[in-house]
């Protein structure tokens, strides 16, 4: 099977280095990397693949088919430009094949589950740091920028993606933008952050309430209206969490935390999918909806993130990751 | 002339709104924005054009240019996706339109060259800020979290790009990346950064001398040897500044500050164009090289950047933005 790929983690699956303007080939069995100038040297050391230097690398990689004759090359349509697909189809016959690589990646290994479980720890203890110094007077912006500041540890980390942060009405927006509203004592604080590990994402949500103790728990404390919905939110989660288990479809994943939701009178409250595979993506294979039929096997690993937004209100959501080890345990991680 | 965008500066700058999913298209004269759910709300009270919403949007989109009977489509085949674009394809004759947009935004409107300059004035006050906090003693991660500190107000405005901050060796690779490196008495820091104000990008690089006095002037009183390479690149962006008029092809640009470093000596070290067009987007038209013979004219703006990179000593970037006026008159902003 020959492939080609243009896509950073897609390429580091493959040979263990990627750059931002690099392509990846396998071509009868071997290996290769194109990439310009600025990266050679830095993918000739750590590469696991034959690295060839280029300024046009899609006109490289045409050449390159040439010269090992290749007659068929799988390539994923939505991740390439027009422009380089009509390029690259003067060499070679190019067979389409949708999401190529999230499907490689969707079972990942034993020495993967250790790094992304290693992740999600050391994201889980941004989040106790966080809370440290959270304080009441301070908005939006600056709670991002501390909670960035912890996740980042100032900057020696990359983020899975940028933080939401998000008071009462606030979080109940599907898109929530951070503002200069402040923190108030007892206010409601949506916080959904990741950091990368050795290049693998982790995920994680907490809805706090802002009283004396600030604690990241999933046990909290909110004024009856809001304690009521949130404890739907946490049975949805639960109940989803020890329904996990290995030859179940997603979609019926989906459905064990929404019939919770829907049973509670919040159905239309709960407006996106029960979770998302991670990995070197922060969102991947195995997408957990109510249409997506495939099944959970061991290996693979995903969120389990509920939610009821109560437009004008508040919005509640809880997120843990979960992996299916190689026994067919599924654990929290 | 009917089009079709995807890109979010794109789309910004023909409806006055975007979000990171929406599609933009002009057909027979009227505007139309197609986006999902989560922005529509938003989309409606701020874009200047009738206001979609879909799913799907590039399905959407087909049914629109079916109904509205649109025969022929301006698209830039290097923004879209083969899928996309073989989905449009079903509806529409679709004609390549190479850097359309670009094309469209090289000439900035008086408002805009007024945006700009206020953009490029709170860049330079953020680097004035972030000398105060640099000291020995602590690695570039640390120095580009305190830069990031100042330039994004604690996060309140968005960078233009990830800053460059490289000491010594490091500012001599063409793709630095922060490193845990050291700052101490006598480095030569460089520094390359910008903000955005109004959605509109600044961008500037200083090189620096880590002494008593620590300064973001183009003056800079640096060990002998260092002198001599910082005096070139100086002469020659100066040179280059000097020589900035309407109608002279940016090739000659180019080549005025080329010649200067090539003169010294230097030439094979000065590894990059003279500069790139900002706005709306961080490298935009026009492109400042030897090989575009693309003619300046009133409304543009762009950078003036020449540099001498010397593997494993150090390396040498001073860049200003400049735009030339309704007048004639080529100003460094």
């Amino acid at each position: 099977m020959n492939y080609i790929l243009n896509k950073e983690n897609e390429i580091y699956y493959e040979c263990g280095w990627s750059s931002d303007n690099a392509l990846f080939l396998s071509l009868n069995g071997e290996k290769f990397v194109i990439t310009d100038s600025r990266y050679t040297l830095d993918a000739k050391e750590n590469a696991k693949a034959e690295v060839i230097e280029a300024r046009d690398l899609v006109k490289k990689a045409r050449e390159l088919i040439l010269k090992k004759r290749i007659k068929k090359l799988k390539i994923d349509f939505k991740n390439w430009s027009k422009e380089d697909v009509s390029k690259l189809s003067l060499a070679v016959f190019l067979q389409n094949s949708p999401d190529f690589s999230f499907k490689k990646r969707i079972i990942k290994t034993p020495k993967e589950l250790e790094i992304i479980k290693k992740a999600v720890k050391k994201g889980a203890r941004a989040f106790d740091e966080f809370a440290k110094v959270i304080e009441t007077g301070i908005d939006e912006y600056e709670l991002s920028f501390r909670f960035k500041e912890k996740l980042t540890k100032r900057g020696k980390r990359a983020l899975s993606f940028e933080p939401i942060v998000a008071i009462n009405e606030n979080a109940a927006k599907p898109h929530a933008v951070v503002t200069s509203k402040k923190l108030k004592k007892g206010d409601l604080l949506l916080l959904d952050a990741g950091i990368k590990y050795k290049r693998y994402c982790s995920d994680r949500t907490r809805t706090i309430y802002i009283d004396k103790n600030i604690t990241m728990s999933k046990k909290q404390n909110f004024p009856k209206h809001i304690q009521k919905v949130y404890d739907v939110v946490l049975k949805a989660q639960e109940k989803a969490i020890k329904s996990v288990k290995v030859g179940m479809k997603v979609s019926e994943l989906d459905k064990i935390a929404r019939d919770v939701i829907e049973n509670a009178g919040y159905g239309k409250y709960f407006v996106h999918s029960l979770g998302h595979g991670v990995g070197l993506d922060i969102h991947e294979w195995p997408f957990i909806n109510s249409r997506n039929e495939l099944r959970l096997k061991e290996g693979m690993v995903f969120t389990i993130e509920p939610g009821i937004y109560l437009p004008g209100e508040f919005g509640i959501r809880i997120e843990d990751m979960m992996a299916i080890d190689y026994n067919g345990k599924a654990n929290v991680l």
